[in-house]
């Protein structure tokens, strides 16, 4: 569901509306009525059906909306988030998880919340990331386990090393351990989720000219290059830190399968300047399957039909993709 | 000349092989045997031609390269500088800047210097920026002096408030009259040098989210906005700072004329990810006029004819452009 009163179940509604035959069905876990209304406001003509199962929403979809169905505790104001529906926001993230976990979704996918509402209810997770992540803390998995986040277009992904922190706590944050972590999980997710066999990874530097032998900066010395040289004398095809501005070009983006990335802008500059719209978050690392469009809430839009549904289709087509290969494996 | 064991003399030769009829001409200050050597690797074709004065140098550039000779203590040996080069490579500099300064040259285009081994030779500048600021130093000027960093390529110019730092030093450099001092020589840059009437200027946040309201850093509230808001008192079109991910896919860029980057690779990462070979390196805020091309020396690959000429010849055509519009505005 995400926040009733942002963009999310618009483009849920509208990115329905848009199905062709080989996009992947959804089920939405939302209040019902509030999918209707959405409906309703973008002028699309829906057929919103309510199921009981999980199961049997993929042989509606074609046809209809299928809609498991969460109740709000009041109707939703667009624009101004409300502490009254938090527990229901939570709680069809708690459903689709589930679902997720007992094998009646293939996968799941997010729709943006509103954080600091959520933390008015009693939330007290980071976000969405952490929340699914604690909530399958108690299922095995094979490999390495995140949450990672990953951000992914056509030709491109890039994870991330520190996310959401203050530029200046960064340096510190850069562990070797917190680095060699996150690049276990994207080698593992790259060969399980995204059947790449031998997956080639980038490591970016943090410091221009990745610190120019040390006068700019001794984090590559001291801390990135050592969990490369570590990874790649156990055979993994991993780089040395790389100066950030030469990873991204075109060509550049033929040498690597994935990059991680030392902070939030470091990855998010390069995948929004290539593809503002399209860009689907992952989470790697979990048990289960977890995407979400990149984008927030959209409070100042929500209701005029203009938020762009292209995040949210490609984090559907990600997710069934990672979904499909999984099952391969377990077959 | 830069450092003639580099790839610049064979950027400079292969760029004037490539000339057009419409193309800014230049003379070379240079040792004029480098030159010749450097032509003859690059298998071209090219008559080196000495001229005593720059003046003869324009006429003669539809039919030879026109060369100031300064030379070399030493013949170069490709791949590896030579300190005993130093003191020519640094007149090089010295006479391009006194040419430009006389009104006998309308702009320098500087090629790559090694520092470290200029450095071994007393130099005493972080690079050419500084050291062609300091040789300025004296002029009267109008406006606002920088130096300051920017890069261009068609459709986006990115300017510097802090430049080769490490990444854990920035936060303290970011001061309120760095990022003013910035700003002012941008603005004025782009209404004297670009033709650019009533520059709208965007500037950067530093933290993620723009620090979604202190939150994820506080540099937005406490640092850039309050510059912004002094600017927007004086008349200029300035933003408060945005989000570094939202500002630099194509629709975002037809929304300002320059940006101001807090940090190398937030400018760097961008411009190279949309254009990592024609970007030019322009120095705002001098009495002169000075570009470069925005990579190095190359030694790795020097002499081997695979060095790009696209960020030298982008260099150029800037040079007179900006060169162009202040005779105008001279007149």
């Amino acid at each position: 569901m995400g926040d009733p009163a942002g963009v999310g179940l618009e483009i849920a509604v509208r990115t329905w509306a848009a199905r062709g035959p080989t996009e992947p069905p959804f089920c939405l876990i939302a209040d019902i009525d509030a999918v209707a209304r959405a409906a309703r406001r973008s002028g699309i003509d829906v057929s919103v059906e309510a199921v009981d199962r999980l199961a049997d929403a993929t042989g509606l979809f074609a046809r209809v909306l299928p809609v498991l169905h969460e109740p709000l505790a009041e109707v939703e104001t667009l624009g101004t988030p409300s502490v009254a529906n938090a527990p229901a926001i939570i709680a069809a993230i708690d459903r689709a998880v589930a679902a997720a976990r007992d094998g009646h979704a293939t996968a799941v996918v997010t729709l943006p919340i509103a954080k600091a509402t959520l933390y008015t209810a009693g939330f007290t997770y980071p976000g969405h990331t952490e929340y699914v992540a604690h909530l399958c803390a108690d299922m095995a998995g094979d490999g390495a386990r995140g949450p990672v986040m990953m951000l992914s277009t056509t030709g491109l992904r890039v994870a991330l090393a520190t996310i959401h922190e203050p530029l200046s706590a960064v340096p510190a944050l850069l562990t070797q351990d917190r680095i060699e972590r996150t690049a276990r999980v994207v080698l593992h997710a790259l060969a399980r989720d995204f059947g790449v066999a031998r997956p080639r990874l980038a490591l970016a530097a943090l410091n221009p000219h990745a610190g120019e032998g040390g006068a700019l900066g001794r984090e590559e010395i001291e801390v990135i290059a050592p969990v490369a040289a570590r990874l790649r004398a156990e055979g993994f095809d991993v780089t040395d830190p790389r100066p950030a501005d030469t990873l991204f070009h075109p060509e550049a983006r033929t040498r690597y399968d994935a990059v991680v990335a030392m902070y939030h802008d470091q990855a998010l500059i390069p995948i929004k300047t290539i593809d503002f719209w399209g860009a689907a978050n992952i989470t790697l690392g979990l048990p289960i399957v977890r995407t979400s469009p990149d984008h927030g809430t959209g409070f100042d839009i929500a209701g005029r039909s203009i938020a762009r549904i292209d995040s949210f289709a490609a984090a559907l087509t990600v997710a069934a993709a990672m979904a499909a290969r999984r099952r391969q494996q377990a077959w």
